[in-house]
């Protein structure tokens, strides 16, 4: 891992961009950290400068609580190389959504497993590298999208302790038999109105998942309208698992 | 309303019983209490010696973020009179659950809609006489079960700004119409893995609230295995719309 920039923001926060070999990445610690902080990775659809403003907001919000968190870039997104067949799937999609007809599983598996595949591995490096720094300490959670990604990690990185994951609908069959041997605690965020998103997938999955500790928080918004007071519950979720 | 009885419990939580006409209620308020409380009615399924551990332990932890709780028995429950139409109801209820077999809407009809009938013109005269107690002032939140009593309280009742609503699977036909006329905030408990509730029909309840603020929390523990942290949970919520 090789820093490439650094800047404090107004509330004390470092962020700090990083590579790691050809993977971009962004970490943020708390201004004011005395012992090694909890760790977050904050999951995203993949395009850091694009989802940068909601990534930092996520960011200070966790920093506020004593957490440092950090994301990467994901395979064949942003500035990195892309994937004819990946960019071939994704144009299944849109078309898919755009002529309003139901989303092919066959579509879904192409589009996501591949993603998990190639994805997870660059996350288990990263976490590696960043619970190397003296400023970061385990346990560590996953917060956010791609829920594949999430639930994959969940499975076989045993630093994960918890995961808080948005509901997303786009999640291959094979992915449910995973879930099942998920057993970590598991916050789920699903917004109720979100039509982009299959709600009976979600609350389908929501019902796999092996853990026994899992809640499920649903609100009205729409896709990206979820509650502000949902930070707050994320900070206290990981606060119960992660301190 | 004449208080019966008083006592100053171990955290400073002052708890009076008290009588209203023939019902009777228990009052707990704050103790440090510099300004009128915003009140919390606790909702319950009846039985107020049987339920009194439950009330008094979710009681104090309102009172400790500054709210007063108050209760009253619910018709046909407890020291009150009996009704044969309500045993007859329940004895029914019973034989279905105990046989296995579907309830049917009529027996749930039968058993709720009366009670809804008689106890929200008495939780609207407890709210009358409990507001103009100087210790406490409005606004004003329901939060429990019999969650029909508390659809037809947020429905009727312009001072209940705020409901906290525990899902049961007993709730009339009729009063799903009634659900999509509720517009005030709403957060709804579900325990996921409750055997003796219908999942669907909580599921079909939330989606048939008219309010836009409304949340859904679902968790895992059995019917009474409510986890701890959604107390926390209930005092934000009330704290966010009440104060």
């Amino acid at each position: 891992m090789r820093f490439t920039s650094e800047q404090r923001l107004d509330d004390g926060v470092l962020e700090r961009g990083f590579t790691l070999g050809e993977i971009p990445g962004i970490l943020w610690t708390p201004g004011s950290a005395s012992a090694p902080a909890p760790l977050i990775l904050l999951g995203h659809p993949g395009g850091l400068h694009k989802m940068y403003p909601r990534l930092v907001a996520r960011a200070r919000h966790s920093a506020a609580e004593g957490f440092a968190a950090a994301t990467i870039e994901l395979p064949w997104s942003g500035d990195r190389p892309r994937s004819a067949a990946a960019e071939e799937a994704r144009a299944d999609l849109r078309r898919a959504l755009e002529a309003g007809e139901p989303v092919d599983d066959e579509i879904v598996d192409r589009l996501v497993l591949p993603l998990v595949e190639k994805a997870v591995p660059e996350w288990r490096a990263a976490l590696d590298a960043l619970l190397s720094l003296p400023e970061i300490g385990g346990p560590a959670g996953y917060a956010g999208g791609v829920i594949a990604i999430g639930i994959r990690l969940a499975v076989v990185e045993p630093r994960i302790s918890a995961a808080l994951l948005f509901a997303g609908s786009f999640v291959p069959r094979t992915m449910f038999e995973e879930a099942r041997q998920v057993t970590i605690p598991l916050q789920v965020l699903l917004q109720w109105d979100d039509e982009g998103n299959d709600r009976q997938t979600a609350l389908d999955l929501f019902d796999a998942f092996g853990t026994k500790e899992k809640t499920l928080h649903a609100n009205m918004g729409g896709h990206t309208g979820v509650p502000q007071f949902e930070g707050d519950d994320g900070n206290r979720f990981f606060a119960r698992h992660l301190k």
